[in-house]
């Protein structure tokens, strides 16, 4: 079918080029003259049949905002918008109603498989109503992975629910790489382990850890033994924040996914206010000659 | 080659199997009278030709003691013990130390994989010198799983190291399961998400998450949506508690991996002495008429 | 001076009192016949003299936005509101701009000390403009505990400043809280220690970890030294989980507060939906005898 | 009365000059010829009276290790020794029975204060007998701060009970610091803000989280309110670690304390191998055109 794609960075890229594989028409526009196939988000409506169907595969937050309202702009009642980014799932109510406004219909799609995806098909979680859906399910179904569709495909919900699910498979992915990456750090210190690599190497196949993320780790591993290339800081990309402010409305305890969301905070700070006050406590009671508070005030 | 393999329980006795598939001579012993090839551990000594290879697959602590120290009376110098179990890393230096006083061999074998190892193969980490591993190497091929080596075994190091890389393993095992648990009880409590076994069964092709694990839980949903039957309360068999052990002493940060073992304990407790001392906290400074301690003692 | 009371709760009754034994005429409204001083708000403002200092002291949330919405309605321009509840401090800005549009000014208090208050005194953090503080100074100084005013007052920034500070020092407090639970919990199943309130006692003085909470813990033992008629059902009233998503706002990592708030909401869960995951898990893998969903979807 | 003190560190500087002050003779050795007053433990034994009773107040471990050996051989049956360092509790029951064989009698002491002690009072947390606690109680006496005995010592229980009490003061110290250091970190982020130092100070008196930490917070800051002269590289001195250690032997959910031990091990990282094994997974999903390693190994 023809579909019109905004946004050709890293992830836009690959799916014009997969879906091209798939047989789809894609008109992709991006502000980048060297990768557009039209000039403008305009010129991309101009040159897509009605009804029209268009993904938005841009940086959560402004630009996708952006997006959507120069979209309602330039689209027409009984087209359809597809937000494919990490949109936090607060803000697909607001682009639907958006969109709604002019009559124009509203699909959230959490995409996942990076760089990856382009040839393994990317692992796809939806939210709209049924008729939306099944209008993009052609592209949906090019789009995931070979196999069974319910495996790597999910209609989650109303408009909402496949961002919701996306936040939620995000936060899973903090707990997961936190939890190699710590037992990482203890092969690595301990000296009878002669060779972490091939320790985790080994893990890759008949193990319970197995996962696709373990392999990733094994890979990295080999390319570079000690992550001497690699820094410790690490972004984060907000469904990991977003996870457990969810956590805290629900109620729902969840030390694992926060611990490896403050690990991330704390990666990126030179040095840690927190632990500056512990040691000032320290140096307060253990060592100093201070001149003293009374207890009571 | 010929096996003597002591204990034949869920591990063992699948093992068992799995090795004489392969093209191996098991001679199994096990106290229970219907499962057992042998009458006692004497008989299995006698049954094999020296220098014998004997397969350990008994519960670590005082059972696995009691076998080895059975076998080092039973056995002959040249003879080579392997311990398939999940004993303790630590106790691998005094069990190869009292064999080894009688000239007998020792490695420590980390297996993975549990009651799907007879078919899927087991994800292997043995400790030891290379001689006594390369002697050992038939068993540790038809037990491991297909494809390449390196994927599916590792000699980890001397012998202790397969213990230990066997206990990090189970270490991060924990902190997968809690990350993907905790995602799961996020998504059963929005409203938004209107099929979570269906969210999680989609996680299983093309996404970042996917694992061995991941696929289990999908399938432990379909059986249970709702885990009706199945009980919080969960077990620990002792890795995750060394794993932390060892963190500390080799002063290695785990959050992750100490959260999902403090949850375990926290979920066999009917109520919380912590949480009963925070709740009686409260009482005091914020509600109940009482007779106040003053401040300065 | 004259001030208006909103609230003659556990909280809000004890402040009149203190007030009113601080030479402060107090007028105080509550819907309940038998507590209230006057009738109805609009029968607070009749019997107070303009400009006019009310003090809200009411559950945060509606109650608080339905209180200060009725309060902009029967108050005069020149009027002051205080907001001595426990509300989020992104409340305050809206409560300040709903009665600055009548030309009432707004101060938003956070009060601590709980039930001790009263002989004690509260501990005030509050936040407004010099001139609005000021003006309800007299109060506050009745209100705070004896001693330097710095050491249990501070104007610490403009309208919400109170407010956030009063939700930090309540986060910190359910670190605290934990903290003490958990070495009590430890030294309790201890059996080298023979009296777990004795030791707790002993720390009341000289210790380094002394404190009024931990005076408390030594007095709630006192009082049932199993704990035997306290529930670990821990209820939480907003400013922990504000804590944390302030802390996510602001990247600051928040371990031990975040650890303390989870297990509060552990605390009240009859059975966890994610200890239930986990442990499906490990009957998929470990035990029992399930059909494979294979690796690769 | 009489006694010998062995270690004139800084606790045990303090102690003796405590202890002189109280009206007891207390002759120090310490190898520091400055300081000490005797030439050397025999010289300590010999200008001591027996029965005597000699406090060890040395660093844990070996030293403390090799000073009781020591002081096995140059006292006589009937002598008391008395560890007041912090000693790991499983050592007391070692030191109690090497001492034992000579006649000699063992109390394990925990003292808490730091350098604070010396005008304040040191909190006592003693194992022994009985008897021997009687022994030294008259030092105890005036070791511990002036008030009701329970409020500063304890008689914990048997050998080994002291330590343990001091060893869970110390696990609950970590998480107390901590707590206060994030409410700190949080507060420091925040514009609204205007002075942290002055919120710390005015919790100083009335609050519900007013501490001895806490006012030495407030004093931290006053005297360096950013912390721009202190390094958030934060030692432990072992207790903690212990602390963590019992809590997996007696099965504890210490999510609070632990949380606190490993922030301290994070902060003497330079850069932390998980994080860099977390961002280096993040590059292989995310971002780089890397050569695919198959999923089903």
């Amino acid at each position: 079918m023809q579909l019109g794609l905004v946004g050709l960075g890293k992830m836009g890229f690959n799916m014009r080029q997969r879906l091209r594989e798939g047989g789809h028409e894609v008109i992709g526009y991006d502000p980048r003259p060297d990768v557009t196939d039209v000039p403008s988000l305009a010129g991309l409506a101009e040159a897509l049949a009605t009804p029209r169907v268009v993904w938005v595969m841009v940086p959560s937050g402004p630009i996708t905002d952006d997006t959507i309202t120069e979209l309602a702009k330039v689209l027409n009642p009984g087209d359809l918008v597809v937000d494919g980014g990490n949109s936090k799932y607060t803000e697909d109510g607001k682009h639907a109603e958006l969109l709604g406004e002019k009559g124009i219909s509203f699909v959230d799609a959490g995409v996942s498989g990076g760089i990856w995806g382009l040839t393994e098909g990317y692992g796809l979680m939806v939210g709209g109503s049924d008729e939306d859906v099944a209008r993009a399910m052609p592209i949906f179904d090019t789009l995931r992975p070979p196999g069974d569709l319910a495996d790597g495909f999910v209609h989650a919900g109303p408009v909402g629910a496949g961002h919701y699910a996306k936040m939620v498979h995000n936060g899973i992915e903090y707990g997961l790489m936190m939890a190699y990456a710590e037992g990482y750090e203890l092969l690595a210190a301990e000296p009878l382990i002669k060779d972490t690599q091939a320790v985790i190497q080994a893990w890759t196949n008949g193990t319970v850890v197995r996962s696709w993320l373990q392999q990733l780790l094994a890979k990295a591993l080999k390319e570079d033994p000690s992550f001497d290339a690699i820094s410790g800081y690490t972004e984060d990309s907000g469904e990991g924040r977003w996870t457990i402010e969810e956590a805290i409305r629900h109620r729902v305890p969840m030390p694992v996914i926060a611990a490896a969301l403050f690990a991330r905070f704390a990666s990126r700070q030179e040095d840690s206010p927190t632990m500056k006050a512990v040691s000032a406590l320290r140096n307060q009671f253990g060592g100093h000659a201070v001149k003293r508070v009374s207890v009571s005030g």
